[in-house]
């Protein structure tokens, strides 16, 4: 970390700020320049709060060196993680196709598809039953018995699921689910990432539409540092000025992502361009840039889904499109 | 709401939704362009889901004419809604100060602070007790007990006080706190919302920091729609690529919060910005641009303050600031 | 284009609205609403103004329904626009590399690189002359004397060239150069995109990175109303909020604009991520998701590179990649 | 200036660097951390190109302390710029307000509106004569013959005037014209700031809608390093994801601006909100946060307007706004 004072710092308050850093096992080192004076401040200062000197009267500016993150670090822990969920595993070179539709309707529904996306080689199945909608008067998911039919899909088809987290309460009922997501809106609920930390269960971290790279990681800490170390990060794009489509999905966090850390990082191109249309091209670029996986969804009557069809691509197309990747697969992985 | 069709468009599926569209009392005009035809719909829009529309296959696009929120739309309730909390009131010409430390830290702190901005002209205390940190090592308040602690402040310094929830189920908690307060990272989370719809006390209303003013409305209607009508809408600057402030303080949402809802809107300059030498100027142009309110930290010692106290002002500074307001407010208010 | 209505217009001033219209051969329909009344405008619309009906007393909201451009707009030319530059083609399944440095240093230095690409796959050799900088006391090209250089490079090793225009007045030393390079920060430069309307030269138009997809057809339609068709369209990063890149690449660009326009699309990996280390991952995506093209930047000494070194990768890191890029190409060409 | 060096640099490189930062008069100082080792550049490092140091293999990052620009920067000229245009003075506690027509449309019109503007208080007549319209095929001004008649209202009624250019080669045409002003879209069109650096005249610089407050000042640098020291900075709003307005009307870039520039401060509320509703407030809190001027938009017939008439206030309005400013600002003047 680096401290740039003001100009003329008053003594005393330097001297008290050097002591309180010194007794917190940091070493500071001044750099006399010309018209500011920098402080280097050597040893551990990720648990330093940048707010904190940022606030005293003699800082004109503070500059982290050092990542805030240490579990979710690649310098700490250079492996990529892999993550078991069953036979299937996702990082570390595995790659994992995850397909279902936005929201669990029915049983007929979700078994349907489910049995649709295994034949095509989706390895996990996914389906909303709680819903996070804009607008208070839009289907909210069927919640509960959602979860019921998740679990009577998985029974079913033998495939394992995922499905999203809204609130701690809701805790109980996911004991069956085998990935617990959490969605782009509750990746800053922190009393909820604190919670899944005391579970032993993958958690599928979706970024904010609005958060950077680094506050992605700091969530996943949150969840980390809690005790859990099996997250699965996710890209679904992220607001922009562009309307075309719904946000701008940031494929460049692929390979920023795995500079910076050791977890896998799964890529949504149904929410980040909100368009069917556009999900082939940009699935198959996710593979392209080294994705560790692609999360999907796939309705077999998207005009009549009671969410988000807009965005879901038909089991055919799902088919045709997990060919694709396939092709895919082995040629890219010559590249990494 | 329009609905543009996609070139020839099957004339089976678009009697279907026709139908539809008459099954839910909406009538349906058609205007033939030339290389598109639109359906102008007719009725009560607000309850139809744009994106179930827009995932048709005859649908090329679809465009909202009718606001989609009714219960925070001043064009169902043209009268601005006045919130009383004892003897303040915010609304309506009504003008409250609210003020105190990010978080609470001690029975000194909290009373030393209320006690200080009471006698500057603070008609509400605010302060932390749950607070989101991006970091899981930072100072995450003092909780319950920091609850404790503003229910000493009030009863000791006897202002009304208003403190963060950021749980469910930390709501028991509330039960004195006379206003609820919904930061900025749990504007989405709409089953807090709808926990909050059900209780009878005013909510202050954070707009996420990438949130359109659409969605904050939006999340107020969630409030709104469970039956608590006592929504404070409050801007605390939304994310740009700006970093000279820790956020861009959009202004402009003053008068246009003040056409589309009846709702009272404060204003935060301390968050918006992030630091506490730009306090004052977004304080005084806030007033001019008609706010109702505004909501601003406080802390006796700003360089030792356990959190953001980079962007708190000491309580002389606010005596200052307070002064100023008061001296502008009635020049303000001829002009509107 | 959709027109909605103030409640309760005046007569007088919706008459002459709809004379006006008529006036155009617009054809106005009309939609009772309930709460609102909403035109309908069928015929041309393209020339409106949106602005100048918004403007009205009487409007309370315009929309678009038809896009304003018309010579870029595939509606209209459903063919892939082939750009030939010699035995080079660009679009309609023809895929063109396009590298070089970011600044001619030397004729040594240009010719070296123009070399080694050329043996490596690239077709077309890039060399800035101009160099739009942020800061006044950085290297601002060789100017002139770049643009000669430049054309002693393509006769020596016989590849067409394509360089950056900042000004109109450098027009006529651009005449053997085979593209004209229009960069970001002058997509908006009206006069400079009329003049060059005017020539007959491919046209390489750079989208501004706060540019939306439709600011960069009508830019491209600024050209091409002027008589000149032969424009190529190139997405290099979109600013946000995320700093880990030093733009946010948009590669859903390539499928949105192979909609809407029939224009090849080209990517620049090199200034949208701003790091030579994600340079290689973006351009397999790129090529996977559609594109017509890569403008990529290599330097035989990045590190001592006059400018942007930090972003441009070496003559071996481009052999690399122009050979994984040979390899995916004919699979990726299956696929759409 | 700070350069993070990566693990285990190689000890020629490291040398090499050292060696080039002294022969440039900088001093070099280290700090060997736990993770990564830091450099302390000493000296002035305003000239240094920080994309050229960053493209080094051994730099990890850079990140500057100093700020880039000299002319502009407060630190080196403490003392407030006063703009004089004949008796009309800018910055240094001269506010002025600057009004008149988006564009200039025939000389009863100009000479109209300067008249009434100019008995409601403005101090400066401003007019389009080029337009820079999004659509080649919307009203692009009356160019030259709108300068002409630009000079007629100035002579006949006596306000010095503004009017933007949009090329190198209009700059004869503005030989007369009393301020120059550079539009948002022309902020980094450096040719042109390099050719207004040569002149003798105030150029009115304003904001790109997606430039940084950083970036406005290394523009205004272009202007002042060319020789020419009169620029007024002009604050027009910022690229957002919000649509309720244009674009977002940043007012803290005021307190910033005074901070880190001597240069004048000016707020144009029509462009940035893009409606005229909305002009009344944000001109009231422009000059609550300390601006020095305002430029208005301001028709006689804003629903008949050739351009933007929807963003235009009528001369009532303005004359009303204009009484309200005037009352507010002795205020004001006593807070600062």
């Amino acid at each position: 970390m680096i401290i740039v004072l003001e100009q003329n710092p008053e003594e005393k308050q330097l001297d008290s700020l050097k002591q309180w850093l010194n007794s917190m096992d940091i070493n500071v080192q001044t750099i006399e320049g010309i018209h500011s004076t920098v402080l280097g401040l050597v040893g551990d200062t990720s648990t330093i709060d940048i707010e904190f000197i940022g606030a005293l009267d003699i800082v004109a500016d503070v500059k982290r060196i050092q990542e805030p993150y240490k579990q979710a670090n690649r310098r700490f822990h250079p492996l990529d993680t892999i993550i078991s969920i069953g036979d299937v595993k996702i990082g570390g070179g595995n790659f994992a196709m995850i397909a279902g539709p936005c929201a669990v309707e029915s049983h007929e529904q979700i078994c349907m598809i489910a049995s649709s996306v295994k034949s095509s080689g989706a390895a996990i199945l996914r389906g909303g039953a709680f819903k996070p909608r804009t607008s208070p008067y839009a289907f909210q998911g069927l919640r509960a018995d959602g979860i019921e039919l998740m679990l009577e899909a998985k029974k079913e088809i033998g495939l394992p699921i995922i499905s999203e987290i809204m609130d701690i309460s809701q805790l109980p009922l996911f004991d069956n689910i085998d990935i617990i997501q959490v969605g782009a809106r509750n990746m800053h609920n922190f009393e909820l990432l604190k919670a899944l930390g005391k579970i032993n269960k993958p958690v599928l971290l979706k970024r904010g539409f609005s958060a950077t790279i680094q506050e992605l990681l700091m969530s996943a800490e949150y969840i980390m540092a809690g005790g859990n170390e099996e997250v699965i990060l996710c890209e679904r794009g992220i607001r922009t000025f562009e309307t075309t489509t719904r946000n701008t999905l940031d494929l460049a966090s692929i390979p920023v992502l795995k500079e910076l850390t050791h977890l896998p990082v799964v890529i949504d191109p149904s929410h980040s361009t909100g368009y069917a249309k556009y999900v082939k091209s940009m699935s198959l670029a996710a593979v392209a840039a080294g994705a560790d996986g692609l999360i999907i969804e796939v309705h077999n009557d998207p005009a009549n889904a009671m969410c988000d069809g807009q965005q879901s691509i038909t089991p055919e197309a799902f088919s045709e499109l997990s060919a694709h990747v396939n092709e895919l697969l082995p040629i890219i992985n010559k590249f990494y």
